[in-house]
């Protein structure tokens, strides 16, 4: 049994980890913090914890927590987790960072696509991007994790058993996504209000959305070259899920069955990556609840061209979800643990 | 370790048994059914189960398969189970029926209000309705449990603990009740395509809706007199979840507080119901995937009128989470056994 | 041609006055306000507008806006109409006030349901509680129109016809409604964030909301003596509509088609009062985005309780539409004018 | 005054039609026709109508109904119009095909996609694609058009003024697009009941879809060559509306404002095409229930590739707005007679 806390619990994100870890078999939950709700009960921030967890949100004393806890989840907007995490604290606990600060190994992308100071750069190098298919034998070494973002996990599993293929053209990259309305978090704005975006869908920050540089970082990695590529997310009417059609080129002639097999092979060992039959493609329902990556593949002859969907459930394998999953593998829990429900349909 | 069965599992209810029954603890699922399907993989049904459970629907074969389980969930059309069940099928098995064949104990009521000639009345007064928190310790006597309907639940459980009360008007009672739309299942027809029911509510079925007579009887039961009451559904643009906004007049004073003491007390002893704090007023969102039913009290002082208000997941505590809750008394197991998850928001 | 202008057109109400003032033939728009974006341009806050109408916001000068109109909208919170409105505008221009501040003709009521002193109790008896159908002999005398609530319209319009009928009991009247988001305005808060209302409904203002005043006023003018009742209003997920599904319990035999004839008549010379045939029941659907109230009846025997059901667009009939209708019986137009498209669905 | 039929006036499209007939200044309703539901009052299919269009569906005799039309709109299912329209009818009446059959200009690419033989191919040379902004100045001279299809209108118009355009690689063409559930038609179908795509978003006929030859032939007259492109639909949880990504790489350098001049310049005569300020993007909302078709452009300079993005109300533009659009201007009304009216929102 471990004790984990959450910094920054009152978002859908922290909330979604409250849950996971509630359910967890091998967790109880230390503190809560939220700055803006010391002292209040969960249950007056979530109908949902009635009667289940009262408990009321800490003062955000990051010493004591980590003194008191086995991994201390951040759920911040960027540019706090920098700020507040030290050698010091890395000794006392293990962190998982949900939230931008350590995803991007170059300081100076990270510094212009958010345009703010990193405050501890040199703890970069100290953390693991923690996407669990691609690093899963890493991480286990590292007390920093770097819970990547959602749109970067669904886009990077939909895409990296192709980056090493010689077959691919790696710089005609499209990535069209599409997002439920939990990915624009709990703060109230014009443009989260129900009827401004209910029976509606739209593009937004076209070419300019800062999971961009973290996909292109991750997946050059893999090809083990630069990678520039088209990332365009939508605001689509619904809770939850993440769609990303991705389109790329192919060089030589392959076929389809073959390219399925090569995402078998790849996820061999990766539960929750279910790569779809032929002539089956992902919807975002069938996810749902779930810490699946469900991957579809479609070549089309006519243009050359194969689309890979990815579908995930944005709040749990694009964020919370694998955020427990990086709990797991750094406590040598099963990956699954805590993570093993059937999706949930229809709901 | 035991071993359920699912009769009927295509429909909404089938399917969300499955999916409780899977992740339960003490259970292992044996043999589904669906007679226009059989031979076909569930996970053609719903796409979720992909990788999971990619079993096939069997013949309904009943005497095999009560044969071959510890308990039978029948998840049928009305009519349908009084045409199979039999003495010799409850000496092999445990019957948990999700349908409104064994509801009712008046047979003429049922015929009347169900337009069916019933072709097991003599096993009606063998089964018992499986209103958990009201027949608690009765259900494991009986080896027939008529699991009741979704509307009826709710309201029931929301009322019950007036009906002994002389304080209230129990000839006052108005329900109206609101559901999404799953309640109405998956056959295909115009009333629940998707743009015939989205952004639109309506009622249906008023004065007319079948739950009505179940609602009746069942707190009739408990008040020691007939109760006649209006009952009227509605289709709300929602997938699960049920609301029961009930109005009760009342015949001497009574204050807010020693009525929600009475909740309180009546409940004491049962998890899945959860008595809000003054003030605060039940949420379908709160209770989603749950098996919970959450109730709010409002006294109109205006009027002397109490507005009693229940929500409950109608696929969970309005069917399979209460089937299972069935199952786990019948079995001595937990009551709360693979039904502890947290409700799931937002989702 | 007359001159109209909208104050307070930034929220949902003002953009539909907006709206149906632009398509009207007998209108043009003058001056619009918003005290918060004053100079901004009116298609950046409606993106509908772009290339149509791009005019600014004005300064809220009532002097100089009374002046230059012949009728104006106030689209105001309570409070602000009745610090603003003289009786020298009243000479000047016609007033149609979308508020609540000339709704309630005792004061007294007003400020327990409000909270708030009323600055210029002397012109409620100058204006005229603008129910058309209600009231519409009478309309055009005054100058100050109170334009009904949205909750309200739908009610009284479902209710009218038996307030005068011996064969129902007035002290009976339970009135639960059903509302679109709309109808919370478009100012941003948790409540109306779309995660959280989308998929869920509750009732909210449990015997205390503000509507129920306005609706008891006007129907015991009808009656000729005072009503009580209950209302309880809900959140519905979807972007427009009300129902209001109303009881009233019978104190007489009647059966359904001669009460279903007593509203025919009533409404006989009500365009905008469709009401429905035996067997027929209202939905918001075949409203929206018309000036319709359409009401459904079905008398339970089994209770002997009427089941009267309207719905109406909140936006429409419930706010702008009646607005626009109440300008129409001003200016002596045809009652439809600007108001004759058929009802957009699916939509 | 013009007398106007509907052919297939059951389905969405054909209700639509009606819709705006029945508002158009210059129309009035003819003959309407469902082979199904022939006697049928239109208000018992479309509730919106009660009180307003009860006129009964009639035989579908094409011959009768183009003796006594000026105008007869076709809404059938793809391989009907080939059987039934004949050079006779053709000099009777003027026909506007919703469907398929006389849109794209090679038989056999027809016949390859639509796997039907074409009846009547003969007709085909004497038809005109009625994409009213790129062939505008000759659709006067045909009888017959064939009105083109919702993804397809989107589509081409989004791309259009690039077609010529040396800059543009016309080889790299990607269309990602995204469509409400109204696209899908009123048939019922597991696929389109209401909990089955509430909540979710998929692809679909990925790389198959048969809108695909439509806007390769069309963006090909254009640009003078053969095109190739990629088409992806997907099904969004919204009523109405398609949003249409395009990808195209640019050859050249060009700046965005020289790219916006560019379409400012192609489209200065097409009052139903907004080419939206740089900064803005298109949202479904903002074109509902208009014919509107809204143009976003955003050029990615990291990877050189220009993002152009389209929307429209796809029963609007995409379908019945283009009908009437054409039928304005085979008879010389204003273009925008009867399509004048505001976007409504929020619907």
């Amino acid at each position: 049994m471990i004790r984990a806390s959450v910094i920054g619990a009152s978002g859908y994100v922290g909330q979604e980890l409250i849950r996971l870890l509630h359910n967890h078999p091998e967790v109880e939950i230390g503190s809560i913090t939220s700055t803006s709700s010391i002292g209040k009960r969960y249950d007056k921030f979530y109908g949902n914890y009635f009667g289940i967890m009262e408990k009321p949100f800490e003062e955000q004393d990051i010493e004591k927590i980590a003194d008191e806890s086995d991994v201390v989840f951040l759920a911040l907007p960027h540019g706090v987790a920098s700020h507040m995490i030290t050698d010091e604290i890395l000794k006392k606990t293990k962190i998982i960072d949900m939230g931008a600060d350590y995803r991007l190994k170059d300081v100076a992308i990270y510094e212009e696509w958010y345009q703010t100071e990193h405050l501890s750069p040199e703890l970069i190098k100290k953390s693991i991007y923690g996407l669990c298919e691609i690093k899963k034998d890493n991480i286990k070494k590292y007390n920093l994790i770097a819970n990547p973002g959602c749109y970067t996990t669904c886009s990077i599993l939909t895409l990296a058993p192709l980056m090493k293929e010689a077959a691919f053209d790696s710089d005609s990259i499209v990535i069209d996504a599409k997002s439920g309305i939990t990915g624009a978090g709990r703060s109230v704005d014009v443009s989260t209000h129900y009827t401004e975006c209910n029976e509606s869908i739209k593009a937004y920050k076209v070419a300019a959305h800062r999971h961009t540089p973290e996909i292109e970082e991750q997946l050059g990695n893999i090809a083990g070259k630069q990678i520039r590529l088209i990332f365009t997310p939508h605001l689509t009417p619904m809770n939850r899920g993440i769609l990303a059609t991705c389109y790329i080129k192919m060089k030589e002639k392959m076929d389809e069955e073959s390219i399925r097999k090569l995402y078998l092979d790849y996820y061999r060992d990766s539960e929750f990556v279910r790569i779809l039959n032929e002539g089956n493609l992902p919807e975002t329902r069938w996810v749902k609840g779930s810490n699946y990556c469900d991957i579809g593949l479609k070549l089309d002859k006519r243009t050359n061209t194969l689309i890979a969907i990815g579908a995930i459930d944005n709040l749990m394998k694009g964020a919370a979800g694998q955020g427990v999953q990086n709990m797991n593998i750094l406590f040598g829990f099963n990956e699954n643990a805590g993570l093993s429900d059937i999706p949930i349909f229809p709901v």
